[in-house]
């Protein structure tokens, strides 16, 4: 196995396609961040089944991507929160809707996006921040990292 | 069905999730934004078994997510290239690398992105094109777009 097909086999993008690189999970983040919290409601708005939503529900959350909340004590009722480590997968969402707008939509996108601070309607963009400027796939250079000579070694132990 | 249950079948974060929503599809693009083309190298970097990956290509030439184009005439052989669509994906990658990065990496990131017209090993990040201010989920305010009404006219007719 070359140094390449290891990093690829460490390959951090691999692994987040591993917990989040399925459509009803993506559909359910999709939610969240539109403020679904309760079950009720994530089942109505992304039109998964019960078990299935149940099932990615418990996966996202033995992966600390959301957390069970108790709101209501009597009867018990649970609704689910996002975690800071499931919030840090807006870009992933942000990117899916600015692509989905430019390229398959023909009849005007039905959600907008505002940025708070500045109160503009705005279609977020990648950008560099060393120099700020945008930054797309041909902008962009991939290369192996030097510290990742370490992860071969632990890597190399394992095989 | 209410206005918001309609802009949710409408969304285009729905319609983009149904096209790269998928595990096998994520990873496609990964190898093919680190420079992959032939069907061979593609099978061996993305693990997929050759009809699942065939079944994935055939999908993303349908959508005019890449486009298959000959490399030698004797024999035929193919390999598959990115098209200006498909190269709009890149910040969805790069969102779930930087995720990773953060969040599920323990022992250093195998591959670093450099910026190319910078020079600078960079974290790529979201920001809003207005204000240059980077954008993170509570930054951004989702609202229902005043364009909608037009689909959702169209929309009424349909059901």
């Amino acid at each position: 196995m070359s140094r390449a097909d290891l990093a690829r086999k460490a390959c951090t993008v691999a692994r987040a396609i591993e917990i989040v690189g399925d459509e009803w999970t993506l559909m359910l983040l999709r939610e969240m961040f539109l403020g679904g919290r309760r079950f009720d409601d994530l089942e109505r708005q992304t039109g998964a089944a019960p078990h299935v939503l149940s099932r990615r529900l418990k996966r996202l959350e033995t992966v600390g991507v959301l957390r069970r909340c108790m709101y209501s004590a009597h009867p018990p009722r649970y609704e689910y929160r996002l975690t800071a480590k499931g919030r840090g997968l807006w870009p992933v969402v942000i990117a899916l809707k600015v692509w989905g707008d430019r390229w398959l939509d023909n009849d005007g996108t039905p959600v907008e996006i505002v940025h708070k601070e500045c109160g503009r309607t705005v279609i977020p963009h990648v950008t560099c921040p060393d120099c700020g400027k945008p930054m797309q796939a041909h902008d962009a250079l991939a290369r192996l990292s030097p510290d990742f000579e370490l992860e071969r070694n632990a890597a190399g132990r394992q095989t």
